[in-house]
């Protein structure tokens, strides 16, 4: 059976990342500790009802600048190469951003997180509750790189 | 200034869900503790590599019988509706599911996955791993979803 290859699909953007970030080239990795504003579209502003109760949120957002991808790919955290699923590479089949963040506040259509990596402009779309119940594995075991800096941080 | 609302965009399909579960009516719920099996489309393959050292990933997911979504929706957790955004419904302005999910074993093209709330069918659209470092938040609150069964269960 030929399986399907793609779908063509219109993500909407829900909303758009304010950093003090501008370029790739001075994106935040994972684990910063950085503020920056998430401004949710007006005609979305009411999905946020009761968001303020949530300490942390996951956020999707599309890497608007990545281009093209390999499936081998090395890292700043140590000198192997990896698969590229087991890292948040910006390059990917679909360059889809998912970091967790700290609900730092809401206000109106504006939140303000703590330790988003994503560059100015970058468009949201998605935010998800973070669920400690579900989403907290104490006890997982994060393969290579438990042997870098980005663990013992 | 007019803001850009959408971004028609081709997602590639990664892999594909095989589940017990095969129409949406009895989906499971995420929490659900069930094996199911993700087939990785064979050119993303090496991608993989490294990623059985991993417990946990998570998995992006195209909600593909998803259609339309309301911004305050009811959920199975409790009696009050809440803002979409503080909610893992299905129906979203993108229909992209994410669940953490425990790696049970990795053969060639083909993961285990225990606790994914996807049917039989499902196109993947990334993987990516679950680092503890970052993604554990320890100290979380988790808003309306503290009082509901969902969190005591």
């Amino acid at each position: 059976m030929k399986k399907l290859e793609k779908i063509s699909v219109e993500l909407k953007i829900v909303g758009i990342v304010h950093s003090q970030y501008k370029t790739t080239a001075d994106a935040p990795r994972q684990g910063n500790n950085k503020i920056s504003e998430i401004e949710i579209q007006e005609e979305y502003q009411q999905g946020l009802k009761d968001l303020e109760d949530f300490s942390h949120i996951h956020v999707l957002y599309w890497f608007h600048e990545s281009k093209g991808f390999s499936l081998i790919v090395n890292t700043p955290w140590d000198t192997s190469p990896h698969g590229l699923f087991t890292t948040r590479s910006p390059h990917r089949p679909n360059p889809i951003g998912h970091t967790i963040v700290e609900l730092v506040k809401l206000k109106g259509n504006k939140l303000s997180v703590r330790g988003l990596d994503a560059i100015e402009g970058t468009p949201v779309i998605d935010i998800k509750p973070y669920v400690k119940k579900l989403d907290v594995k104490i006890d997982s075991i994060s393969g290579w790189i438990e042997k870098t800096n980005l663990h013992r941080s």
